[in-house]
């Protein structure tokens, strides 16, 4: 017995019910007729995007979308289809899966492992459904689980036991470094435990803080892959299952580690300004390395003529910043402007040369110059509807090597969880495809020219100590004595550790950044601004 | 058989272990020398402080709080104290509370309710206990309850069937704005229907974006009210139960609500100020009536010689507002600077003028301004260590009247939940105590001043209609149609809506503020920023 099983990973706009409904309903069409498919599966709560946030508490968003349920319902007719939505039974919320078939809810199963973790938020909005979902379909009896459920033991043990031969699995799994083999391995193992053969399909696209990678895939009953959808893209397949045994079907390599890192970002610039209606992009190029990779990656995202660059020279900015940051521009074909910041620094310091007299120069001055340049930038963004991006990279947001209002204003901050370290590499990676980044850019040591001669070293530990530092204690929550008994100097940790305790108010203000590592800073990482805890 | 019970009414510093651990101590020792009390009630999480958020994922963090229940053991021994402390089982969090008494612990309780909804995650943190706690102390027998459980139905049954005669309840309960009143009927309901006299002892203070207000109280089986503590200050009180009887004590009287709300912001501006050590604040004072009355409540809770304004005209700054600016400065005796600020936005426009040729003007041109103001204000907080308060009101937060790093730029935000209209009352309101905010400040119509003859009024709908529209949407979910269903006008209602919808992001920009409302922006309303819902 044959059974056409299409893998719907797209991309959806959260609470744009209507365009999320015509999409549904062409690519049902679309694996109907091309791809000869019996039945589609699509993402988790595919009817809203996800996460739809509080936008689920409202009672119109929900009977929308409830609505638009059965209108699909009435759309597709000559196809079965698997679609998420937020069900209600007119007072609690489940998140949902709804088999469509020839006008009719063919089966109906409540998400029961709700996540309530890192970045979800589950609980808040949903009820746990208590019963697994098995449907008979051309002969094949079907069971249903949603994202979380999978990674959960006993869920996928019980939809056997409620007879399913064959498991489908509705997803929005978000990216981080490393997720696409965990996110195998641990769902191989539990297909293979029950010797049934899965089928997981992923969202694909940015939202905000997030990336859902795809990488959609089918695994056999012994745990085995069979068929793999490309990461990052938009992709309708379709794997033929001859009883419990899916066919092999093309399995979409992955991408190293930094190459994944880079197409992530990639993809959330892309649908950060796609997804807000951004007349393109733009940002300040300084010659250093940051500004640098931000500029090849919002170029890869949007396309040359999107993005503008903006060189800010001030009487610190040494002669090779200038030229480096032409030399990128010119290398990428983006248009760039040169706007001194001179003038506005003096006309601040004379406003201010009263209140500030007697104090000597501290962060404040370096500071102005930093303002400066974001009032310059928003200007700019504000006349011509282009997206400000931000250049800080996380080891700054994490110690607080930034000025709020100043290289902090921007509406996003694609680097926000790169660590230096890593922006070193994806950089080499970009010019791996093609040399767009100066190699002195690369080389040259980091400074933010805010003061004279001035160098990151002076102000932070070396980046190979600070970043390894900063993992343990912001991504693995250990303690500043468990990192100084790695080896780490206690001067060192104490600094980093303090560092990041005080600086929670700077990235509360922040914009929002790609979630790339196991923990970001943003909804990942949720810390009081107002803290006695010190852990030293 | 008497039984004199103290409630601490006291205000922690989230993760100072070590403080609040001697804070416990010397309220102990208070209760007992002075109000010869039997034993003492702690508010929810005495020793960690509420809410520690992600603080309570880290191993160090918990091992530190559980150690310091022990210590605490040890430190009290001639009085039985009942305290809330993140509890761990080496594996799963509990939120719980332990009877201490001359060095062991005598009874142990797991909170059952964990609310996850609006400014609470504790579904994030904690694991559900599952049973009842009854201990006996004195001869009596006494049920623990920890916040949510008692507005939960059927926990204070099972208590009272595990053989309570009077139950105990630590909390952390935030305010609003009538959140005392709801309190109170809830809880006395609860206590009446189980005819089961109620002990309720509450946080005090300040964290963030929240207020705890206090106002612990008794009531008797009979639900009525024995005893209540003052709102908004640390208080420690004894009852003394006879039996089940609480002996009637000192009921402190409710402001009402508006005084309740100004009385919230000071402690909310007092608090933050203290707790992040700061040496003060400051503001930019307008003439204007949002920041009249954030000086006069920055005033209140630092005193004059904490606060500083800052006048910053432009040539669009009529007379009156700087007249008026000097004289509340002058009635409240706080030092004042005035720094015009052509020069910086002479310079700015010079700067921008090669790259804005040939486009019109638009609000780039206020945002100039504002950002001046920003630049200036920053320099002096950065400067001398005070943190600037903004002055921005809910009403321009709802609907992104306010420049991102211009009038947004600070470390506070006092007026962030506070609609326009209720700035009024508030102003009245501290007027009415001593007139410090001059009457023109109050009457003239509100403007931004970033162009000539500017008023609000010319690109929002006044703000009596606005108001209300806002606070259905935000406050109260409600759709559009149903507003428009209310009476008021299809246009005011779409264009209020479209402006919410669209100002996410500068929102998610924007600096902490006091939740006074039923629903503030923040942690409490937690929206996407990319979203395709129009709901019109």
């Amino acid at each position: 017995m044959s059974l056409k099983i299409a893998l719907a990973q797209i991309n959806f706009v959260v609470g744009n019910i209507a365009a999320n409904l015509d999409h549904i309903v062409a690519t049902a069409a679309y694996a109907k007729t091309e791809l000869h498919a019996d039945l589609v599966v699509f993402p988790e709560l595919t009817i809203t995007g996800y996460p739809a946030e509080d936008l689920l508490l409202r009672p119109d968003f929900i009977a929308d979308a409830n609505n638009a349920l059965y209108q699909l319902a009435d759309r597709i007719s000559d196809i079965a289809i698997v679609v998420g939505y937020p069900e209600t039974d007119g007072e609690r919320l489940y998140n949902s899966a709804a088999v469509l078939h020839q006008g009719v809810i063919l089966a109906n199963y409540r998400k029961q492992a709700l996540p309530n973790y890192g970045v979800f938020d589950e609980q808040r909005y949903f009820t746990a459904g208590q019963q697994p979902c098995v449907f008979e379909f051309n002969g094949q009896f079907i069971g249903l689980t949603i994202c979380e459920d999978v990674w959960t033991g006993g869920i996928i043990a019980a939809t056997q036991q409620a007879g399913a031969e064959l498991v489908l699995t509705l997803n929005a799994s978000p990216f981080n470094a490393g997720k696409i083999q965990q996110r195998e391995a641990v769902i191989c193992a539990q297909a293979k435990a029950a010797n049934l053969p899965l089928v997981y399909v992923n969202q694909v696209g940015g939202q905000d803080e997030l990336i859902f990678d795809g990488a959609s895939f089918v695994v056999a009953a012994d745990g085995s892959i069979a068929f793999r959808a490309a990461e990052f893209v938009e992709q309708t397949s379709v794997v033929e299952f001859i009883g419990k045994q899916p066919q092999l079907a093309n399995c979409a390599p992955l991408y190293p580690a930094v190459a994944s890192e880079y197409h992530a970002l990639v993809l959330g610039i892309k649908d950060y300004v796609r997804k807000n209606g951004f007349k393109g992009a733009l940002l300040g190029l300084s010659g250093g390395i940051d500004s640098a990779l931000v500029l090849a990656l919002a170029v890869d995202a949007l396309g040359a003529g999107q993005v503008e660059a903006v060189l800010m020279p001030s009487r610190y900015t040494q002669d090779m910043s200038n030229e480096d940051a032409v030399l990128e521009a010119v290398a990428l074909g983006v248009k760039y402007h040169s706007i001194a910041i001179e003038p506005a620094v003096h006309a601040f310091t004379q406003m201010l040369s009263e209140v500030f007299a007697g104090t000597a120069k501290d962060t404040t001055e370096e500071n102005i110059q930093a303002r400066c340049r974001g009032v310059i930038l928003m200007a700019m963004s504000n006349k011509q509807g282009k997206l400000l991006l931000t250049t800080g990279n996380k080891s700054e947001m994490s110690v607080g090597y930034a000025t709020l209002y100043g290289d902090m204003a921007g509406g996003f901050a694609p680097l926000k969880d790169v660590p230096k370290l890593l922006v070193y590499q994806l950089a080499h990676y970009r010019n791996s495809l093609s040399a767009v980044i100066p190699e002195r850019v690369i080389t040259r040591p980091p400074s933010a020219e805010l003061a004279p001669d001035q160098i990151d070293a002076d102000s932070l530990p070396p980046y190979d100590v600070l970043d390894p530092i900063l993992e343990r204690y912001v991504e693995q929550d250990m303690s500043a004595a468990d990192i100084i008994a790695e080896g780490y100097r206690p001067e060192d940790v104490a600094r980093a550790v303090k560092l990041v305790d005080r600086n929670e108010y700077k990235r509360r203000q922040s914009p929002p950044g790609i979630k790339i590592s196991t923990r970001a800073f943003g909804r990942d990482r949720r810390y009081p601004i107002t803290s006695g805890y010190r852990g030293l």
